[in-house]
């Protein structure tokens, strides 16, 4: 990708890792070579997000950002509710496809880390390394924790969470991903199943909300599609 | 608009009617000239949702779409849940400056049905007409209407509802505005006081939905301002 903006041509990707790990990097030199440099289905597959949050809200500033970024966490929590164990749900999720026959990465958190250093790199402009994510997983959740937060009216969500610091640098960015405890009344709450969730708050605005399902090939090939129609146009 | 598009000169504006009443021709003769017709803003405003709709859904085909788009509208029926009359929400959404003094556009579904119109055309190509919408204002509803919704577990709320026709021809598509029984698990039934939303159906992707504000002069520059930094670059 390096090579290929350098060299002037536009770079389209669904691989999330090289976002994750170098966006601030290759979307600085992008701009430098004057070439677009874009990753919609990265995050949330087919459903705007990258292209909302950096585009249709270009002149804001962005405060902090919270979601529901994988699918596979979200239905086996959401299947958990309807009374599955963790085992029953993550098999469930494998004999759909929708989770791999290891299930680390949606299970313990990697997958939603990727998708948060994406979103630190290309909507708030600072680049994260996975040793500044804290990060914890849904595998040890049971079933009496899920009995436990719907008494109380609330849902335990994987949650991903940035935050600018308190000092205000941009280059100061809380990053989190962990199963949170979320009322009811949360916008989030409600995200259940497959699809995904962002509340972006930016200045002025406020908070943006953007939802929509978050995985399946079908999906990543259309955020694939609207990035070569953005290019061409 | 016209002139500028034809000289190549691109047009980025606020302005609800001229794009609701020519914003096919409007974005046809800038795609002939290759230049920029951007009205971001005169879709909840600040908010993204024609970039989100039209670039970042490129590729899709929009089959159906529901919206509240009317933030005194939205305000007032949120009053009317929490006690007060349509005259004393009316008279709050005005002292607040939701409202002007003549509330008409906002209370009988006319500043939406522009809205729907925008839609229809930037969204899915349609020009629709005035006597095409189908719509009915909210000022007739009454506290019994209200509380009889409430205890049905629903919300009244203004809605607009853009859908293709049976047919299936892109050039039919049925436009409403009118008051609707939202159950409180609808998605839009949740969306209250000055928050807007769309629920767009594309397909292959399903379900997007965008929330946010929906009104205020700083946010309504805030979409101008988005415009023309997509302008600029």
């Amino acid at each position: 990708m390096r090579d290929a903006l350098r060299r002037g041509i536009p770079v389209v990707t669904s691989n999330k890792w090289p976002v994750a790990l170098y966006g601030v990097e290759l979307a600085e030199l992008a701009r430098e070579k004057g070439v677009p440099f874009r990753a919609e289905s990265t995050v949330m597959s087919g459903t705007p997000v990258l292209s909302t949050l950096v585009e249709g809200l270009a002149g804001t500033t962005p405060v902090s950002l919270r979601g529901i970024l994988n699918a596979t966490a979200n239905f086996i929590l959401t299947r958990m509710e309807e009374g599955l164990s963790y085992e029953d749900a993550l098999t469930e999720a494998q004999d759909l496809g929708l989770a791999e026959r290891d299930p680390t990465a949606d299970v313990e958190g990697y997958d939603a880390m990727a998708k948060a250093m994406i979103l630190a790199g290309l909507v708030f402009g600072t680049q994260l390394r996975p040793g500044g994510v804290v990060r914890r997983g849904i595998s040890r959740i049971d079933p009496a924790q899920i009995d436990a937060a719907t008494s109380e009216g609330a849902r335990i969500k994987q949650l991903v969470t940035l935050e600018r610091s308190e000092a205000g640098s941009a280059a100061r960015l809380t990053a989190r991903v962990e199963p949170a405890l979320l009322p009811n009344e949360d916008r989030l709450a409600g995200v259940s199943g497959v699809v995904n969730a962002v509340v972006c708050r930016a200045e002025p605005v406020g908070e943006v909300i953007v939802m929509g399902p978050g995985a399946g090939p079908e999906l990543a090939g259309q955020g694939v599609l609207s990035d070569l129609i953005a290019v061409a146009r």
